[in-house]
């Protein structure tokens, strides 16, 4: 038998033409397209991209993108089962349970063929954001807000959260989150639904085990905790003191380093632009130079003491960018997957079309 | 970086002391004990011993036992789900919709101390045959059956699905099924839970994530698939041929060889003396005729002609039980829920203990 590294570290458990990663080089790319050329197209696009493998012709795009918005608005059974969630649970919570009971809701849901699976593909992606969007509005006692097919899938979201339509800058920053957080290799919640897909379980159950795994706080969760993080600093003057007492108490410090990256995240890069563009149009610039000084601080220390630089991944720079869209910290695990079902879609067709039962063995110490 | 076989095939990924395989030899163990020992034991013992390692006291099982039976119940939040439920929907799906939101109405939500989990496991373990009774008789058209606290596990089981108490028997029958498929080390949905755990979601998602995960026609599917080749065979005297036409043509054969066993699975063993058993005091000797034809067939034809043999699996033996219990093909992938959870709870707990990320790399294929 084979004995591997604990949590699989860099174990190649399977073949993929989803994404390509260099975590040395901090390169990374979907299909082929480097994503930095990604970032300033749009969530339809790239979705078409990672599910079908290249870039949609105009006819295609427009046929997609249509069937995407089309599909935006929720069953009212759906909608029942959101307006009977505790106010208590969390926007993940209630995204597990929805999308769950909208397999029931679905014309296909006894349909696993390739054609009725992207018919339902479609429908999750396009629902994720509207499911979120009317659990945070019934949780703050406020009206839901029907989805607009005229907007993009980024700018309908924050319309849909907040009843009003955000500014192009704000459309812009939203729509390279969801692009850049769409997909990554075999990030945890991506695995967890390509072993569900692998026993042939349908694709809902393979999204609800993403979902799942997404919710921990050392995967989808460290959005969210970077965002308290940074709140619990008062400002930037006492951001550099705040961090020097941190390391030197041994601490965590939120938001640095990567399992995969060695070096800078390429998608943490294009976050820290899209913050320091919004913090220049901004009133409240705090966020930023927090940020910054909190960076800035950790690698001159970690250089200084220990040798090698440490480097903020991708969770850092997109919560200081979520600060700024006024989003609240309970959201950020919700936006995470807004964005990233489109890659676990992707990933689960790519099981289906080869697949193997994904049965690993234990080590197993006896008791005597 | 290490390249393993697909489907992580032979490759130890983690260290348990859950259960212990030897699959040559076609023995398994749990915590120690003989799975032919365990066996005749109760649910509720054995659910203690994976989830705490040791087999209980009398006061501490006395304890266990009655906080399991006073947590049959479920909420009346829970029962309105089910019954907002789509017909054409399965027990699975409403298991996993159900399980979702009972975990908003579960009043440790968002405490993840051991204490708290362990109350939230006694609850999912209560829980999991109310859900699936209570499915089946709205989805029925019958009446709901309360959960009877005088009653064992499997027997209460019975006795919610079918409103009448089972025999001596048939009691002893579904609780031994729920014993022997409690737990099998790394199958995909206990590795799809411990996936999800090793990013510190909560209990509920870890769970959600193998009930995701057993749904699969080559995990818990496969039970409903071999009842219903059962079902399709007319007679034991049509048996022979049937099979023999079916290897001819090189025709797939339900419930036949196994991953990890490569000789007689100890599981099927007493699923099939179980299934003698309640044979011999059955109207109907049928199913046990059937299958011991099907099997015999099969392994003579494998041996003469490809030199060795090929041996039923855990869900072949099983499916002929389910037969004799009278339970509907539709219902046996959520009985091996029912008995699989506690086996998930065990591991979900073995890797918060120990606990590091599970985050795999792939072989990428770039595209040009």
């Amino acid at each position: 038998m084979d004995h591997v590294k604990k949590g699989l570290e860099g174990v190649e458990v399977l073949t993929t033409r989803i994404s390509y990663i260099d975590g040395d080089k901090g390169y990374l790319e979907y299909r082929g397209h480097d994503i930095g050329e990604l970032a300033d197209m749009d969530l339809e696009t790239v979705s078409y991209l990672l599910l079908f493998g290249n870039l949609p012709s105009p006819e295609e795009f427009a046929a997609w993108s249509s069937r995407l918005r089309a599909e935006r608005a929720i069953d009212d059974r759906v909608l029942d089962i959101i307006n009977t969630c505790n106010l208590n649970i969390e926007a993940m919570d209630a995204l597990r349970t929805a999308i769950s009971f909208e397999s029931h809701c679905d014309v296909d849901l006894k349909d696993s063929s390739r054609e009725a699976n992207i018919r339902k593909a479609i429908r999750l992606i396009a629902k994720f954001p509207t499911v979120i969007a009317t659990f945070w509005r019934i949780n703050n006692g406020m009206d839901v807000v029907e989805p607009d097919p005229g907007l993009s899938h980024g700018a309908n979201f924050l319309y849909m959260l907040r009843g009003e339509r955000p500014s192009d800058l704000e459309a812009r920053i939203i729509e390279t989150d969801f692009i850049i957080s769409a997909e990554h290799e075999l990030n945890a919640s991506t695995f967890s639904a390509r072993v569900t897909a692998s026993t042939l379980s349908d694709l809902h159950s393979s999204v609800i085990s993403g979902i799942s795994t997404l919710i921990g706080p050392l995967h989808g969760g460290a959005r969210m905790e970077v965002m308290q993080y940074l709140e619990s600093i008062p400002s930037s003057e006492a951001a550099e003191e705040y961090i020097k007492d941190q390391i030197a108490n041994k601490e965590r410090i939120m938001g640095f380093g990567h399992r995969v990256y060695k070096t800078y995240d390429p998608r943490a890069r294009i976050y820290k632009e899209l913050a320091r563009l919004i913090a220049t149009e901004h009133p409240e610039e705090r966020w930023f130079r927090i940020a910054e000084t909190i960076e800035s601080t950790v690698h001159r220390e970690f250089v200084e003491k220990k040798g090698k630089p440490i480097y903020p991944n991708v969770d850092y720079w997109s919560a200081v960018v979520y600060e700024y869209l006024g989003l609240s910290p309970r959201l950020a695990t919700s936006l995470f997957a807004i964005a990233r079902v489109s890659g676990w879609i992707a990933h689960i067709f790519e099981q289906y079309a080869d697949n193997r039962l994904i049965r690993p063995r234990a080590t197993s110490i006896r008791q005597s």
